[in-house]
């Protein structure tokens, strides 16, 4: 399929599909205690992170997943000052945390410090945030953390990898039981939650998991070119009201507008099936 | 990569960029005068059509692309009843305009009959136009016929495979006048105008190319999860007026709603920057 001598790196992103990447070099690759690690430069997409063989972002893309993961529920909330980002390791949900002028503390916990290692040496448009005053790195494990931080946060944002490998306890009902706990009143909680298309019962489960646990719950959707589907999946836990953008702020955005905010919240039908 | 004793059908979708998908059974596979034409059965998005190595459509995720292609113009159009679909020769396109009652003719100009050929044989769920008494299907180059239909169509719907090979002249802006001339008064033109995040340059040039011979013109996005980037650009050009929706008829979508139309015209930042 492809010529001599070239270089590609493969995500199987499920069994039975694949997306292939022209490399021009590697730029790291390596075991963390968590997971593997792999920076590569590719031709179509820029630099790209890979954790355990499946792609995280890419320099091309990446603005898509990290906007709308943030500026929703930030613009949802009517005063967002503490927020909580649960993996993240790579800054890019962080940086556009930190685009807020009403947040004060923006708190990263990802238990693998590799990653952030990883942003620090190869990506410096995701490393903006990383040295910010309002910025608190934590390189330990969500779960207890957040189990300790009842009553602190206005938004929590769950960055995280897919439910296999460190991951996993993260798609489950005890830790949204954790993120309730740890909002403030009105606070709102947003996890990244999959592809409607070729994960539709990560998707379920996630959506159920939330209603379980939240007063109220929402979900949206957002493009993300280099994710299995295409088409990406977040779901909301509120303790009240809904995801509608309660604020305008000036943000310097590639795809997210107010606009487009209120456009992500609308479910295409096949999407309520997907729900019921 | 892949297991031994696998079946994979990969697309090179750009010179950097490739899906596989892995495939249960190869159905067809043929030369037909025009072009190559693959037929398989995939494991993750059910039957899928390439044509000279590209996919045209799977049947997990073709209504994306066929309903937004056909239902935000024929909805902005006040009264639409004579419309003709250039290229679509799967059946996609023509199956959703049939929805609309408004319609009593529906032209499909494409060069090939094996792509009609393979719909009726493979794909039951796109073939249900294919017989409908209103609609006419025509195998010729759809250069010629468009230039001779002068003041035909209420809408024109240019579904045609990329801008190599036999649809290249449909990019083209000699084709846009003769697109132009073959509308009726208040008529509306949509052409498929590629992926903004891989293909810029393409993108660039359909609208240009609009822009230099209708007196109005729009552009808007949707998901296609199977497509080069996974988010596609649909161009405009209209004899007067915008895009938005002005008729809202009962219709059976899986993606399609007024509401999506309208958000689909969005235009994010990055793309105001594609138009410059």
């Amino acid at each position: 399929m492809e010529g001599a001598g070239e270089i590609w790196a493969y995500e199987r992103q499920t069994p039975n599909l694949t997306i292939g990447l022209r490399v021009k070099e590697v730029l790291r690759h390596e075991r963390s205690p968590y997971q593997e690690l792999l920076v590569v430069d590719t031709v179509e997409f820029g630099r790209v992170l890979f954790l355990d063989d499946c792609i995280m972002f890419t320099e091309k893309d990446e603005f898509f997943y990290h906007e709308m993961i943030t500026h929703v529920p930030l613009c949802a909330h009517p005063d967002p000052r503490s927020v909580l980002i649960v993996g993240g390791g790579d800054g890019g949900t962080l940086r556009e945390v930190l685009k807020h002028r009403t947040v004060q503390r923006a708190v990263l916990c990802d238990i693998d410090e590799r990653v952030t290692q990883a942003t620090r040496d190869f990506f410096p448009t995701l490393a903006t945030g990383l040295d910010d005053p309002r910025t608190e790195i934590r390189h330990e494990d969500a779960i207890p953390y957040t189990a300790s931080q009842t009553g602190s946060f206005d938004v929590i944002i769950v960055d995280s990898t897919d439910p296999v490998g460190p991951a996993q306890g993260l798609f489950e009902e005890p830790f949204y039981r954790s993120l309730k706990e740890a909002l403030r009143p009105g606070g709102i909680v947003v996890v990244q939650a999959e592809s409607p298309l070729v994960f539709r019962n990560i998707v379920q489960r996630v959506v159920q998991g939330l209603r379980a646990v939240f007063p109220a719950t929402s979900a949206y959707l957002g493009p993300t070119p280099t994710y299995p589907g295409g088409l990406w999946t977040y779901g909301a836990g509120l303790m009240e009201g809904d995801l509608m953008p309660r604020r305008h702020p000036r943000l310097e955005t590639k795809y997210y507008t107010p606009a487009i905010h209120e456009a992500a919240l609308l479910m295409p039908p096949f999407m309520d099936n997907l729900f019921r």
